[in-house]
């Protein structure tokens, strides 16, 4: 894998990442021209008793864009610059010019005094962008491409968790317009938390209680029973799986991991990666074959914390929660699952399984990995 | 407050409640002939620790009926009936007929054996009619309706948290197409949970934590600061305030709550109740005001868990969660939410409470409290 470190015209900055060496003449290209000034603030709600983060400048962000003003796409009139160069690169990842997060940089707002605890909103925001071609998809792009986009998640993590800002780092992709995805290129987001967030930190102290009591992880044991159950796998391969998980709280929802724990994409193997890119492409290739359209979910990538300590109870792996219940039909969050938390189901995860493992996918042989 | 207890055709429970002694010739329709055969199941999700509900047969459930198939209006002909009888009464609740938990009955089908743990889904979900009047909402109801229906969530706590079986009791509404609702009928539901679920189990977790280090409840804290600060409030009568919470994770999010904790419904005293209706009519006639629309929203009380242990640190209070972050927009919850449970904002609360301040409201002077 090979890297290129640029800085953007308004100082923020741009990694663009390919599998050849990059020409490092090409230069960072950004749509504004003043310097980034983010001043996003924590609030700390009591009742829940997590953090918040307020960031009022986000309301300009770009919403759904005419093709020929895609941000995403390499530029091609100096006159009219986009997010990304023109030039021989495979993945770019570059600071979110709307960041939730942000290093508090020297001389920006303090949060405000209020009657709860606030703090400045620090950690970073980044975009991935998956490919140079606006009109693919991530399941559409070759494995090799899969490949490299979790080993860029690998650097990304083990660059920004090397941050004393940062205890979490989550890769995530929203796609579709039915999760408010307002960029059709296909790309991701990575969120770098100055804290553990509130679902990884209940994963975590779950799976911590499970390594305690049983010496070993509680990812492992589910997928050592799925396996053996075999109804609900889409993907089974040498190092990782792919399944409707039996605990499943959105109909087509979808677990990818490697069948070994590790802590993180930066502690893959070679052999563990490219099987984990083949089940996760199987799992987005089996959704839009379903209906024959695009298929939106929502991806979030669990690693472990990045606070320094050893954590032998994580396991990396993938949740996919698509928003569809039936073909016409979204699962909204309500009452119950928004307001309790308690989800309520009403398709059994064995049926959904079976819907998804009837999707027949072509992947090609890999005959160079890279 | 007059109660009047029927079963329907079909072995569910209909109570009708009104402010007037109520006709016991009164007959309890249904829409349905054969008895309900809920079957619903719970699963246990090791990852995060917590129950999930399946009840596959909740997708034949009614979804957007035109208006002569309300079945929520008053049955007019016998040929057709719906699931409230004609007559005098004011508030309707019965058991849902597409219940994701219920009583497990003698003889139902028992859980799955799976890979995790699995029991019967025990519980209750009820449906609340809110009046009579297909065409009416919540907040147009005249105060002495809102008082009443206050007093109803307190009748049916009661009744269902003296079940053994049931650990917590949750009213909430949701409101708007944009939340799911399939029936415009003004109605509410009520789920009883057989354990106290995630969300309310945190709050009563970091509620009972203060409650240790400061000998009072967390949310008369936040009240007393709201109060003080003054930017945020909506609505302050001598017993109940409704308030754009400092740490609001929605953008139009409101609580409304009595002044001085009690625990749950049950324990309003009259003055109380009467004041904490008036603080819901506010917030949801602004609410409507503000865009000279219906404005959507999804609404959820909390109680103390009805596991039969004292909980001074509980405070009745409402969350109301409207999904709009502008007129046009929708607040999605994405990656950061729903992946890691760290909301994003991209407006400050101040701002929102400044637009919803400046609602004005008319509400009448209550001549005939009930």
């Amino acid at each position: 894998m090979h890297r290129l470190e640029l800085t953007k015209p308004d100082g923020r900055r741009l990694t663009l990442y390919s599998r050849q060496p990059i020409d490092p003449a090409l230069a960072a290209p950004s749509p504004f021209a003043e310097p980034l000034n983010a001043s996003a603030h924590l609030r700390w709600h009591p009742l829940r008793g997590e953090w918040v983060t307020y960031a009022a400048y986000r309301q300009g962000r770009t919403f759904l864009p005419p093709p020929e003003y895609n941000p995403l796409a390499p530029t091609v009139d100096a006159a009219h610059p986009t997010e990304v160069p023109s030039g021989a690169w495979d993945i770019a990842v570059f600071d979110n010019r709307f960041p939730s997060l942000a290093e508090p940089l020297a001389g920006s707002t303090p949060p405000p005094e209020l009657i709860v605890p606030t703090a400045p909103a620090a950690g970073q925001c980044e975009v991935v962008v998956f490919t140079q071609d606006a009109k693919a998809s991530l399941g559409a792009l070759p494995l090799a491409q899969l490949e490299l986009l979790l080993q860029v998640w690998g650097d990304r993590t083990a660059r920004l968790g090397a941050r004393p800002d940062i205890q979490y780092v989550l890769p995530f992709e929203n796609r579709g317009v039915e999760v408010g995805v307002t960029l059709h290129h296909p790309h991701g987001q990575i969120y770098a938390y100055p804290v553990v967030p509130p679902v990884p930190a209940r994963m975590q102290a779950v799976a911590a209680e499970h390594w305690r009591a049983h010496g070993r992880g509680v990812l492992a044991a589910l997928i050592e029973g799925e396996r053996q159950d075999g109804r609900r796998m889409l993907y089974e391969g040498p190092h990782a799986v792919a399944f409707v998980p039996v605990c499943a709280r959105y109909p087509y929802e979808v677990w990818v991991a490697p069948i070994e724990p590790v802590e993180g994409f930066a502690q893959l193997g070679e052999a563990q990666r490219a099987d984990l890119a083949r089940a996760l492409k199987t799992v987005l290739l089996k959704y839009d074959g379903l209906w024959q359209r695009p298929f939106p979910y929502l991806m979030a990538w669990y690693q472990a914390p990045t606070d320094g300590q050893p954590h032998p109870e994580s396991h990396l792996h993938a949740q996919l929660y698509p928003p569809y219940r039936t073909r016409e039909r979204l699962k909204y969050l309500a009452g119950t699952e928004i307001g309790a938390g308690f989800f309520a189901m009403d398709a059994l995860p064995e049926d959904k399984a079976l819907e998804l493992r009837q999707v027949q996918v072509e992947i090609e042989v890999e005959v160079n990995p890279p």
